[in-house]
């Protein structure tokens, strides 16, 4: 049975960006559809959010607790399969909780919660729930970034010794929390934010993207924040020099007032065979270097890849897919998780983020923070 | 009224490349979904494909022709809006023609048709029928294609005088069509794909791009046509010489046996103010020179963009959108105008590209056919 | 013995370009010493410029025919060994002449000869004087253009199928030859330039390029030359369709209105096994592509390059080489084999560009300037 | 008077990289000579060296103490103007503190010294001998870093708040100084090379660069150095972060092991209004983004240069520069300064490194391996 699964959204209501993110993404492989949602704090605007995207009105619900119930209420075969959620950060653990403790699945946009504390509890929830979770630390579906973990995992470029990673943007350079712009308001308060701002918002992209393509973990990290917007209490900038559990050292450096840059996340990883660069901002190519052999540069489902990165494009070699597209992976992966489960089925290790990495960047979080209130001291996670 | 516009398609069955393409296109902006197909030439295998869709099994239909007449007698609210025809090109006409003539509209892949004078045959089929027609010059959907032709329109680089344009690729540098590669075999089999090869399948593009982003046509065209793959009768490659109906010159390279080029699809064009240089394999950067002024780079939803460019971005700055969202493009455009149309509305000039540049492509592929057959006269289109 | 040799030049005073590019060339490596020179028309500015050059007053000449004569003069261990001509292109054959006639060796900037009449005969000057005679096509003086070449000659990219070479500058957008610009000037003046503009300044650069890395020629050539600037005779602009001896198709394109490039002189060759693209802006790469690995880049002095690259760097990969360093290789090439015949050595093939190539430029601004008159009539060189 | 500039050298025998590398520099411009050298750590050694480079074989010195006092006893219009010293670190301030005192000027390859103490006791010995002292930075002799200093120093940046600078190479990555690698066998010595590895080769470099295009010196450091070649003693990679003195923030990265890196030296600068890239492997550009404009590439000779940039290009724009033009600018600017003093004019501020960034190279070296040694506490220098 390859039924479309039915997903419910929280949050994500007209104007939202990453909203419609999550909504393109679901929908580009055909494995997904929309029938309902919570899309704002008012019943009102939630509706007509839903109307907008064509949903049924008795679908479009004033609150994620209204939605879960009622939803719970329908004919298994009309029900949503699972939850979606799009909301800042201290509006992700409330409707998790819930939606698992009804039967759904979730699929939650990073970070995984506002608090550690959150996020530990959560673990054992899903755990105990038996239902799926996935965290759409989307940069990991990128065909390229498939690539790269491969190539370290199958060893080809020897022991890792030296990581590099960055993530530079430059859109809160001036105050614009200041003035009408919602997605700078909510991430530069603590409330809805938690202690991490760029942290939180960027850090932890950053942090998956390294332990993905890696397979290593940061056993301890030194960290100098910035907060450069005036009247902001939450960072806006980090510099920060890790050590990796394998020995490899590296750094990571963080910014939203890195004025001009875009999205420019960056990977670099030196091994003692190889090495290899990828650049967010042009993903369609992974640049390898060699100790005896000329640069390589690699293109989605183009020559010399595994197959794990040639299961991940949609399209022939040149034609550049994009954020979304690898957005979609995630929920790609997702989706056949799931629709393996409801048949029956079994995926030994399902590729897309989950609970374990929602825990993982929340310690990275509180570990940067506690190590710059140190003056950058040395702080396992 | 915003309901989702009802697609039926012809062709793109089980393993089609451009079915697919169109499929998640069409999807993306949640405009219009898929309801019907006559997706291959056999009823079994058509609703084989329709199945793996998740389509109703009472509209997977054995052929175009049933497909459209049992539509037809669907009830208004049901039945599909418009056609997507997605097969090889000498089963464009047919399909198009029936759906015009049963009052649906239609979207088609290029080129246009098998011959110039099926074009111009639908051109006027078209213009009596009433209905809307769309041909998925999908390149055009680009945000910094868009961003091209506003800087030209809007006198930014002065005069045109110099245009180049190349569409490169290497998979037929060795014969796959003789191995079971299905889109090598029609494209390089005259009875499928017209008198032009890589003319018709990348020429029609690189044509199509060069007139939207200056604004101008070719009036002569002197071309050096290649046939390098043994046995081969079409054109794998191409060289000409053109010049434009404002006086200006330039040159089209077009290959398929330009040995491990992925999909190199680029254009420069050089005004007496300004240039311009885009290139599609790393569509998210725009690069103009100036006179007096150091070279400029325009990204999608970056700064300096005009509203022609900003309109078609769907998410923020940095991150990079590719083939499928120009794609999409096209379809949404084709979706606003037909809702307007549907809501009594009226769209002045919707941006998609309709018959006119379907007629101009087949005359593009006409007169290079000719100037190589008399060693590269110049001939006019 | 590895005495520096002794150059002396023809042209070059105060305030030209190429001049100055020339003394810093030859400076480079250590082999060559400037000791006279007949810098300008009148003996006055001759002396200026030599006086700049920290150059003894009495070798300060004010006529090439002055120079020559005295230097012819002078004791074997203190006169010059051989003359650089880095005058206008009307200014190049007559000081070449008289130096082989008078038993010097030459040095000259191309294209050789202000008509094809002059080249022929020099050709048998050369010849009969038994004296070296280097023309500075100095873009082969780059490593990866030797690398590109080798490879080719070693049979990696197979049989080459299509040849693709721009050369693109914006300097003649705007009529500067009109202002106080004497470098317009005079390649704009056929009396000084010859029968092609851009053909001669830049064209020449290109064909040479081609043909040194792919060792084939062009058989027959279809031009059509533009000239934008108001009041221009010569060709300012150039797309031209070629034919190569061995079967394969191309173009160049040319022009000197490509407003907002510097000096992107670009080649691309495409093969029946690999691929190979190289930018003179971006020298220190060479980009390769191949049936089944991925795209391989090659840098100086980096891995995998034959000798012909390794022998030209200077320095250790990664320290960029530019225009100056393959100018000096051309030098060098040259003062070497000098040397080896001055020391009663032999050196088989030397790598620098002399009259076979000048004559073939020759044939070639002639062909196209032949077939542009002919309405892009095929024309063989 | 423009007579030529007479150098004596010390180190740089035959085989040597660094020894080449300055004499070609020296030589490019024409206002320089190289007359004596004492090139080796033998007579017969340096004669040889002396002997291919055609000097004269009385000024072939077998050791630094020689040349001096030899050069001294020659007439004024003879003698050596200048002592360049290409030798290992720990060979830099004998042969300086004796040139000095015997009345020659100095160039000096960096770090300037094997100490801190020395570099300190050379600085009161420079400022008593009045001798010129130039400090081989050859990276800001690049038009793009005069530009990007200038832009900078002229308030287009704004405030600086953040800054990347990483310098990156991969040579040492296997124990290349077990084999007969002598570039690699002193620099791991800290007997030769001082208490920095890669910190002294290429960390001063990158302090270097950041210093002279922000105008900012780095406050305090925090270090995290790494060992990974077996058996060494000195660090081969480092990650550092930084506090600048205006309360800027950022981060170095250098490494020997990262492994196919070439000479990825780079930098990024971040300011309230504007922010900048440079990269020395492409050093032909320098990128720029802005608040509300796009992005802007500068080129050298190119728009919109300060004359700063404008006056370090030898040749139009589009004819790259590399490693060596930019270290020649260094002696240019050099033999500049020199000359204006021998003519008795005043240059009020020459714009080359000399004892004060020696100096304080010297000191980031030192509070970087004492940050180190302390488990990254926050060092000031």
């Amino acid at each position: 049975m390859t039924r479309k699964l039915r997903m419910g959204m929280v949050g994500g209501g007209t104007g939202s960006f990453i909203g419609d993110v999550h909504r393109k993404a679901a929908s580009i492989d055909g494995r997904i559809e929309l029938v309902c949602g919570a899309f704002s704090s008012t019943a009102e605007k939630s509706i007509a959010s839903g109307k907008a995207l064509n949903l049924d009105h008795n679908r479009c619900y004033g609150s994620f607790e209204e939605m879960i119930l009622k939803e719970k209420a329908l004919p298994e075969e009309v029900r949503m399969d699972f939850v979606a959620i799009v909301t800042p950060n201290h509006m992700h653990f409330p409707p998790t909780k819930m939606a698992l403790e009804n039967g759904f699945h979730v699929v939650c946009d990073k970070p995984v919660t506002l608090t550690l504390e959150e996020a530990i509890a959560l673990q054992e929830l899903i755990k105990s729930s038996g239902k799926l979770f996935a965290l759409t630390h989307n940069y990991t579906g990128n065909s390229m970034v498939k690539q790269a973990r491969a190539m370290v995992a199958n060893g080809e470029l020897g022991t890792i010794r030296k990581v590099q990673v960055q993530y530079l943007q430059g859109w809160l350079s001036t105050t614009v929390e200041t003035t009408d712009n919602k997605q700078a308001a909510w991430r530069t308060d603590p409330k809805k934010s938690g202690i991490g701002g760029a942290l939180g918002d960027i850090g932890t992209h950053a942090e998956n993207l390294m332990a993905y393509i890696t397979g290593l973990e940061i056993h301890e990290i030194a960290a100098d924040l910035g907060t450069f917007g005036a009247g902001r209490v939450l960072d806006d900038d980090g510099n920060m020099l890790i050590r990796m559990t394998n020995g490899a050292k590296g750094s990571i450096s963080i910014s939203q007032i890195a004025l001009g840059e875009e999205n420019n996340l960056a990977i670099k990883v030196y091994g003692t065979k190889g090495s290899l660069e990828w650049h967010q901002e042009n993903p369609n190519e992974l640049i390898t270097r060699w100790l005896d052999e000329p640069k390589k540069v690699y293109t989605p489902n183009g020559n010399g890849l595994h197959p794990e990165a040639l299961n991940v494009s949609r399209i022939p070699a040149g034609h550049p897919e994009g954020y979304l597209e690898a957005f979609a992976t995630i929920y790609k992966n997702f989706a056949e998780h799931l629709t393996a489960i409801n048949n029956g089925n079994i995926i030994e290790k399902p590729d897309y983020p989950s609970i374990e990495e929602g825990v993982r960047g929340m310690k990275f979080i509180y570990a940067a923070v506690k190590s710059d209130a140190n003056n950058g001291t040395w702080t396992t996670l």
